[in-house]
């Protein structure tokens, strides 16, 4: 039997070797970080390197980084009411894009009427124009735009966006999950007062994340209370060998991540030619800046779920946009928010790449692609 | 060199042989468990696996296992106000007792003027007759008492406090966080309506913890948003490694236990004796059923952080109280709540033992005490 292909990057990628090797040198160490004999203590220090190699690699001071169980948690610890700026007062409502994941859609800590919603394009990029004028209207707002979206990788204008919500006296949340590891990401270049990232999104373990914040900014109240954990901001032990393997995954990422983003490009590129020439197959956003490792595709008829089945038998892991919402079949929020109909929105296949991918995998797939294509719809 | 003499299992344990292999299983499994394709559904498998282990190591139904990122995550999604019983209304306050851990003193989603303290004796057990006292005049009240303290080891009266709880129309949260794996403990036989554990207690990961709820309890409301993850009931990434690490160590834990108790006890008995003889020792709540590895002691003008430094020069790793709190030096809650003053409450030090500890280890932490008692005492 051939080996599987694993085009489904967006939703969890495997485990890197770095990440192995740091989690088992974890595993030997006995300690609790909080711990004040030996054993606790060579437990802290390998929290506090991954600390410092997350703090490296997205602009923000150690102390700044707060270690969670995961980007949902962590987004679930920066929407905050009462966040604050040095020179700015507290915030006191929210305002998301019409496109962020579940878990910013939820709105944290923010009661329902407390949030707003900001409009998309129909190539899926945030409506400056309508987030100016959202700002315009109310008290001080935090703002939550991801950096790049999940389902159709498009770029969003992050940096920009930081200048109008900073103008407006706001705070600015992004969630860079997605981006880590696939485009250059750092606060300070963006000009984010609070940014989430996820472990197994970039090769680390799953069940770790963390939230950076930028130096100054004042009013994070922890969302897990107890022990005086991560600087009073996240009570409980910490997970010492996710978050070592977390660290060794965000070295390893940035390393290697200009090649990466070439290689990746050149596939997702030959991968978007054929999936286009077979059964009028069209990709969303394609218009727009996007991840380099990102397709969110369709064509004329086509059911996401019996195509995710169908690729699979042919050995091929796809998903029918986020996988965060378990055993939920629902139309894509994303695609809803772009003004695609329920139709499209539930014809849409996501086919994401990422470091390990080989040309052969992309030939797989597009195999796979013509005769699903050519019999899936035409029935 | 001598080995190192690791006497500090309350706060945490090794990793399991058991875990590690089920942990090394699950890296090589790619998928999310939300995923519907083949490597997606294998890594469900896992999750689910490691649910049904901890469903039948505490008396509840698989799909009343929630997995969280660890006990303080657990304990904070069982203190929620609206919880209810199937034939009762739902609780409005919360009774907690004054030797909890932390994070259920910090109460959960409870307002703090809804929080009450129950007493404890002066052997660190709950008073009863204050808990029905407390009881009897208010609201529909939810009650957390822990099933042995993680300081003292004192067994606490657990199922008494249910029929006392029930009687009033109450519902009882048992955090069993410190007792899995050292004394018996199932939901029904205690008439726990809910009951918190944690994976690194027990030879698991840290990173990974359970609430389990009984059948027929309504309204508990999410701590975490977003994705539909353990029935709507914690959003995020499930944490699949670490899950099917806890799920292992649990079934390990529960096979061994009869003779890791006995084993524990003789070796505890031993300590507990050595201690005593040298420089006026102590133990607290020698009068009362406790945990079979733990020893809390002092002695006079002992002062637990020279003590603890003093012993891990010695190559011994003990502990002052609990661990939980990063870099607090506070004198134990818990010994305050049984009527010791200061001083002897920062006088206290914890020595707790596991499945691995020998004889030999025993010998050399009380050399390391006759030692330390003969020359710091003095001084």
């Amino acid at each position: 039997m051939p080996r599987r292909v694993y085009l489904d990057w967006n939703a969890t990628t495997p485990l890197r070797t770095e990440a192995r090797a740091a989690m088992l040198a974890a595993w030997d160490l006995i300690g609790n970080p909080s711990s004040v004999h030996a054993e606790g203590r060579e437990a802290r220090r390998l929290v506090e390197e991954a600390r410092s190699a997350l703090a490296a690699a997205t602009g923000a001071l150690p102390r700044n980084v707060v270690f969670t169980s995961a980007g949902t948690e962590a987004n679930a610890l920066a929407l905050a009411p009462g966040l604050k700026s040095p020179s700015g007062g507290p915030v006191e409502r929210l305002l998301v894009s019409a496109i962020e994941h579940a878990s910013v859609l939820a709105g944290g800590r923010f009661q329902a009427n407390r949030i707003g919603q900001i409009r998309v394009t129909r190539s899926g990029v945030i409506d400056l124009d309508h987030l100016k004028e959202q700002l315009g209207d109310g008290p001080l707002a935090l703002v939550s735009i991801m950096a790049a979206n999940n389902e159709t990788g498009a770029v969003q204008p992050v940096a920009e966006a930081a200048r109008i919500v900073h103008e407006a006296g706001g705070l600015l949340h992004v969630d860079a999950i997605q981006a880590l590891g696939k485009i250059a990401f750092n606060i300070n270049a963006v000009g984010a007062d609070l940014a989430t990232f996820s472990g197994h999104k970039i090769g680390g373990p799953k069940g770790v994340g963390a939230l950076v914040v930028a130096e100054g900014i004042a009013g994070l109240e922890p969302v897990l209370r107890g022990g005086g954990q991560e600087l009073n901001r996240r009570a409980g032990t910490e997970n010492v060998a996710g978050i070592a393997g977390f660290g060794a995954a965000v070295r390893a990422a940035l390393q290697t991540l200009p090649e990466d983003v070439e290689r990746m490009t050149t596939l997702r590129n030959r991968l978007e030619n054929g999936l286009r020439g077979v059964a009028g197959g069209t990709i969303f956003a394609d218009d727009v800046e996007r991840l380099p490792n990102t397709v969110l595709f369709t064509a004329p008829g086509l059911k996401a779920e019996t195509a995710v089945i169908g690729f699979d038998l042919e050995g091929v892991a796809v998903s029918s946009g986020s996988a965060c919402s378990s055993g939920k079949v629902q139309p894509s929020h994303v695609l809803s928010a772009m003004g695609y109909d329920a139709t499209v929105a539930q014809g849409a296949v996501r086919l994401s790449l990422g470091w390990s991918t080989e040309p052969n995998d992309i030939n797989r797939a597009l195999e796979a692609w013509r005769k699903l294509g050519n019999t899936l719809l035409r029935a």
